[in-house]
């Protein structure tokens, strides 16, 4: 949906967690936030990329990814990414509207668990996590790092 | 240090907090970045920014200032924020280098140090707690939003 030279139609964080409340043990933390303009065919290439680049230690201390691990992914909505100071405020106008971000993080989430399940092996116990779009949630995280990684889309 | 059309200075991550370890209590976690290029010109207009942002609720619910709230500061090097995805891989080109990265990260602290000091009152029980620059370290963050902001320099 984006090139370089354009603003970006999404924008994630990423962290590497050992365990993260909503239940996940070893595997990734995905914040998302789709802005104005995100739609559908972000999904397959944003998704492949996210689960596929090696920001994960294996237990040998090797780069892998998450889907290589195997672990788990909890992805948690947050719009507060697509923030722009003013001032001392926060303004989100470039973010997608409430609608369209329910379905989209809700496909999203829906990849990531398609995508995990094929890609991990029979007999891996990994799983999707998600937060509600639009709720507070409490988070507790445990990393081992921490790594946080930006990319957008 | 940089304008809205050039690549940015700094990158950084904010979080809201109600207890991270190294411990701090209520306040705001910020992971940094610096990238090549970015000098001590940037620290003043940079931390006063991080720091008198509303992005904290306070007690009544209305957004405040981690200075306002008054709140500690949890400052976290992660060089990983500069990261740039290369196939499924990250590279880091454009980070500082370890020396001024190190040198630039104290001041830093030393600056959200002074400033919350001054602007937090006699008496506040505020703090800032910060990782080491090039040491991994557990985190353990517990949110109850959790907001996740991203700010650029």
């Amino acid at each position: 949906m984006s090139d370089r030279s354009s603003a970006p139609a999404a924008r994630t964080v990423l962290q590497q967690c050992v365990q993260a409340t909503l239940q996940i043990d070893r595997g990734m933390v995905i914040y998302v936030c789709f802005f104005k303009g995100a739609t559908d065919d972000l999904l397959p290439k944003m998704v492949s990329t996210l689960l596929n680049l090696r920001l994960c230690e294996s237990p040998s201390g090797r780069m892998v990814s998450v889907l290589e691990l195997p672990g788990s992914v909890l992805v948690v909505p947050q719009a507060t990414l697509g923030g722009k100071s003013k001032g001392r405020s926060m303004q989100y106008h470039n973010n997608i509207g409430k609608e369209d971000g329910q379905r989209l993080y809700d496909a999203f989430v829906a990849r990531c668990q398609q995508e995990l399940e094929a890609g991990a092996g029979p007999g891996a116990e990994v799983t999707v996590k998600h937060g509600t779009y639009g709720n507070r949630q409490v988070l507790k995280l445990d990393t081992n790092g921490p790594y946080t990684h930006l990319m957008e889309f």
